[in-house]
């Protein structure tokens, strides 16, 4: 049903132009188009659900219907349940980040939060920072306020300090809206900001009067290495997203943003003009969910599970992938960014992976500006380790055919991507 | 949690311009307000959700998470599940409209809707015209895109045609983005547009070639009279917002849009930036209540006890209520509309009705513009009818009080409301 499939449109002139800007989701058009049976895919970011056993949610969703049903099935307060922002607390406190109930507004998953943090601060041509790549979902909803956005390069370590300095120097005092990051296991670089960038960043965002959106959905699954302080816990002007869809599950479409107070009672209007209130009906199983502490061990598993997998793609990528490759190694998360040169097309060589039963998500995705197709992220979290060796080894035949053209031309001393509209650098 | 209580907001001068104009509902507010243990709220427009029997959700949610568990833990399409759009193109050929499932995206709940419609029609500055008084909470999700809201009277049989017509000839062809129209039952005013007003609102739309947006909440709950066709039975452009709220609970947040094709890309856009998808959780108990057939028999017991409640409040109100006061009679639904006289504010008696254990909404949160302040909502859905009966006697005593101090000015020489800035008539 994307705008691709409409022939004629007699409303086109009737909508607002932020509407221009909005593009369609790149993964969620390939999660229909890729129905192949023997298709493996690497292009959606799903959590490994089957691994969440069905009885504790079960047992969760009864017991909340039982015992607190006509809550459940009410209206809610736009907050959200004070017991599931109770879980919320404690799941932060864990991780170092000591809130209370009241820091604490439950969304429809963090993407909720995302747009309405765009709501509350994007007026039409302000300036945004992200990295470079960023979350395509992130660039969906800031795009339909209409922002300059501008995309800060990361490295190993994450975003690269530097560059995001220069750029603050640029711009000035108060020259972005927000900086928006996701340090840990970065969708879709894979990449985690160190510890002395995370207070680096925190100090220019300080010294540039620049709030800071930090939107950690893959904190806890965490592969190796030691758990990095969220900047929330080192600085509590920080604007911190978090969702149950990683650590439980993503049907229930539960999130939750902790920011100050003025900014909180303003997201909180938001909130009720986009949806009145979250499902009280999800927020009591979640509860439920969370007070039986068989999670712990489910959160385990999946992190357990989601290891295998990197360390299975990894290892493919080594054996099977093209000497040109680079390619980024995630402590955590669901992601590996892969670069290849630039003048490789990520983009249009997709259809042919597609027929050869394996997709990704083309690297333009994730940035505002159509850079990034000599790119691709690869999801390594939804496929069992040996479809994840066949997968790469049927992605390597089409990148080498590719390779193989592309080398034949430069014998025959044409340049290769000359006369190429995407061989500008990504 | 309300602006009202942020003392100081340091980022005061960052928020986008639009959130100046979001206001907080007064509803809301109120709902966290009234806590007294024997307040009787007429303020909430909450379903009487303990008819609907709770070992009926405990085994759609059972049997929904047995045999689709994975789905409904998972991410889910942007459209909603096709088994949830089936329940809904049954739902709507019961009211005679036929649509096919790729007419309908489902929402959460249907403010969703009301704020995707605007964000995908509404640029600053464009005409949207509505009836007065209309839904404060399409009021809230509207006034976030700035636009400028037309506000057509109505009359016990709805919409007034006469006036809607003279403010299209004023505005010209396509002159406001659309019409936005609840039916039946309206919020707050309880009225009814007649049949012979449909057709003539639906020829003046494509006369002046403007969409019709038909806000649907309440049209199954009727108390006595005959089903009205609904605008989208009369005319395959309409775009048509229904909810489960009504029907079953709205603690799933679950709501739908039927639109034309081409605006149902734009929206779908739309909605994948404001939170990827709906809830599969929500959306597999919905499909399982549903097919169980004693929800009819639910919403059967529901609409007599609303009719019930409505009886008592008409009945109270003829006894207590003064005679200044009048008051609309509603064939389904959930509210009765009361105006008083021009002079009588009763925003400003509010504090002292909740001081005698009695809540309304204010007529002015019906309005963009302040109007409507002689009158209140009453909601009857959410009271037993004797508490009904003890409710209007209180708020009878605080409005007879007003009355009796105004009298006691005007016996004294001195004009009602000739110093007060609330006088201008509603």
């Amino acid at each position: 049903m994307g705008t691709a499939r409409v022939v004629f449109d007699k409303w086109r002139d009737r909508y607002a132009q932020r509407m221009a800007d909005v593009r369609s989701s790149a993964v969620r058009d390939l999660f229909a188009a890729a129905t192949r049976p023997d298709m493996i895919s690497f292009s959606g970011g799903m959590p490994e659900i089957r691994r969440v056993p069905n009885d504790a949610v079960i047992a969760a969703a009864t017991a909340a219907l039982r015992e607190t049903g006509l809550e459940a099935l009410q209206y809610g307060s736009s907050e959200g349940r004070p017991q599931v922002r109770s879980v919320v607390v404690d799941l932060m406190a864990e991780v170092g980040v000591r809130v209370k109930l009241d820091d604490i507004v439950i969304t429809a998953g963090a993407q909720q939060a995302l747009d309405l943090v765009a709501k509350i601060f994007i007026d039409p041509g302000d300036t945004i920072i992200c990295e470079g790549p960023t979350y395509l979902g992130a660039l969906q909803a800031f795009s339909a306020y209409q922002p300059n956005v501008v995309c800060v390069p990361m490295d190993e370590n994450g975003m690269r300090m530097d560059l995001l300095a220069a750029e603050l120097e640029r711009l000035g005092p108060r020259g972005a809206k927000f900086i928006y990051t996701i340090p840990n296991f970065q969708n879709p670089a894979g990449v985690t900001l160190t510890p002395p960038r995370r207070r680096e960043l925190l100090e220019l965002a300080r010294a540039y009067d620049i709030p800071v959106i930090e939107d950690d959905p893959y904190g806890r699954l965490r592969f190796e290495g030691g758990h990095a302080l969220p900047l929330r816990a080192l600085d509590d002007e920080v604007i911190y997203l978090g969702t149950f869809s990683k650590i439980f599950a993503p049907g229930l479409r539960l999130g939750w943003v902790i920011a100050p107070r003025p900014i909180l009672a303003r997201f909180l209007l938001a909130k009720q003009a986009a949806d009145l209130c979250g499902s009280a009906y999800a927020q009591t199983t979640a509860e439920r969910y969370f007070a039986d502490p068989r999670w712990r061990k489910t959160l385990q598993d999946l992190t357990r599970a989601y290891g295998e997998r990197r360390d299975a793609m990894i290892e493919s990528l080594a054996e099977h992938f093209p000497a040109e490759a680079r390619w980024t190694v995630p402590a955590g998360g669901f992601f590996v960014w892969v670069e290849m040169p630039s003048f490789l097309d990520c983009k249009s060589i997709l259809a042919e992976a597609v027929e050869r039963g394996v997709t990704y998500v083309p690297g333009d995705a994730f940035y505002p500006d159509g850079r990034g197709r000599n790119c691709m992220r690869l999801a390594f979290c939804y496929v069992e380790p040996e479809k994840i060796h066949e997968g790469i080894r049927r992605l390597a035949e089409v990148l080498e055919d590719r390779l193989e053209l592309y080398r034949a031309f430069q014998a025959a001393g044409v340049l290769p991507g000359a006369s190429d509209p995407v061989s500008e650098r990504g």
